[in-house]
């Protein structure tokens, strides 16, 4: 299987915006994959099996993160309660990698309606990248449409507006943002919250609360890195370009190249990274 | 029901070290509450209600928060699918402002087992910070021992130490990491991951697959911001010292607090803020 053992890094060809110039550079990307995991366990004379678990992971010590995780939520109290941790062999070679089961010690006790309560959720869909995307396109999203265009000094200045309107920011240094601009640049909405996906659904759903669900005469800003889940609510809000003050991830790269989305990373005072849709920004 | 309305930022009495002193200080610090979000809808002749999400948030912005999440699950397209929107009235008063009950409109295609399988998980319990905390008192989380001492220089080295160790990060530039270090600042693992709380699980994870389940005579370092999940998962590893390069959230100093944990925040050049357990911090 180890040919398709997914990577813990890429690299992607991206157009970097440095003191006025552009300049084509092979940037390394950090990996985002789903992974789920699976329990399986001794019950009513049988074996049981259950996913309880998707998490979007950078691949790598799997097994670890698994065994963590169970560990996190009481689930094994202790290395003897785990018999057995492994890929799964019988899922297209594709999957095998993103896929973990936990057997569980015979006689340990497992509730698994408890899950239920104690687990909070968030979305995604699918257990591999490209699975993923696709789930995307059979939800009805399509391609985002051409036509807004941003200038590279609209885009270098957003931070410094995010950062002067987050009174959350700077009174406790520690909460992120996420902000809606016109593209000359205005300051149309912004949120904070200690999640950064909930900043998000914050803005988007303002939006939505005043009738607005097009956004796309628009551009967002994140005021930390950019991660899938972040795409996949800015192309259901139909948002054209997206800027991040830090890193994006390989998957997210991915799912705005799909739907023709903009993403620009690290945007530091006088430069920024292009990985996607280079179109759209003027210059 | 103002009265009982959450705050976004709250204040908490700390103490900073700063170029080798103490110094005692009143430190504004972002709210982190569980909300919940439930649907109400008709379906069958009658109405249905359900509860589809649980998510650690900044309060504020309720209304919209759920409204952006229900948008970007495809759950609603248009302000028409939203009927009302609203707190809980029934609720005791604590909780009623960390529920938000959405009515979609009658006729609204709604199928709720779509949701079990696009959802993933991550772990939570209880809809107000303080269930959230008892609950793991009655999970079986007892407090954690004194014992372990940390040298301030000790502490002052560790984001160095962490991030020479970080190829993933040298790379990319964006990718979260969390180590453990003896008391002595050495240290001991460490795992990146776009995902924070997935760099915890397998730091932990590791440790338990090697047969260590109480990390108890270790110091914890964390990349960027704490919160209470993390801190969740480090009591359950019964880790005495976090340490964090960024802010805490109230969630997190309330739950090191309530577990006699030391929590240390912006770990800086020269300086670091200790919100809670300042007795294992020499000097």
């Amino acid at each position: 299987m180890d040919a398709q053992r997914p990577a813990r890094e890429t690299h992607r060809p991206i157009q970097r915006f440095r003191d006025g110039a552009w300049v084509c550079v092979d940037d390394a990307v950090s990996c985002e994959e789903p992974m789920e995991i699976r329990l399986l366990w001794e019950a009513g004379g049988g074996l049981q099996r259950r996913s309880i678990a998707i998490t979007m992971r950078t691949p790598g010590d799997d097994f670890a993160l698994a065994a963590g995780f169970l560990f996190g939520e009481g689930i094994v109290r202790a290395l003897d309660d785990i018999v057995d941790v492994s890929y799964c062999p019988d899922e297209d070679e594709d999957q095998a990698f993103n896929i973990v089961t936990v057997t569980l010690r015979p006689g340990l006790e497992f509730d698994p309606s408890r899950l239920e309560r104690n687990f909070f959720t968030t979305s995604s869909c699918g257990v591999c990248g490209k699975a993923t995307l696709d789930a995307l396109e059979v939800q009805g999203c399509a391609a985002v449409p051409p036509g807004l265009r941003v200038a590279p000094d609209a885009i270098l200045a957003m931070p410094t507006a995010l950062r002067h309107a987050q009174a959350g920011f700077a009174a406790t240094g520690g909460i992120h943002a996420a902000g809606l601009f016109a593209p000359d640049g205005t300051l149309v909405a912004m949120k904070e919250d200690v999640g950064r996906h909930n900043a998000l659904d914050k803005v988007i759903g303002e939006q939505l609360l005043a009738g607005r669900t097009d956004l796309g005469g628009h551009v967002l800003l994140l005021s930390g890195r950019a991660s899938f889940e972040l795409l996949q609510k800015a192309l259901v809000a139909r948002i054209p370009v997206v800027c991040a003050v830090g890193a994006p991830s390989s998957l997210a790269i991915d799912l705005a190249e799909s739907f023709s989305m903009t993403l620009v990373g690290f945007v530091r005072p006088g430069n920024f990274n292009v990985y996607t849709g280079r179109e759209r920004i003027q210059g």
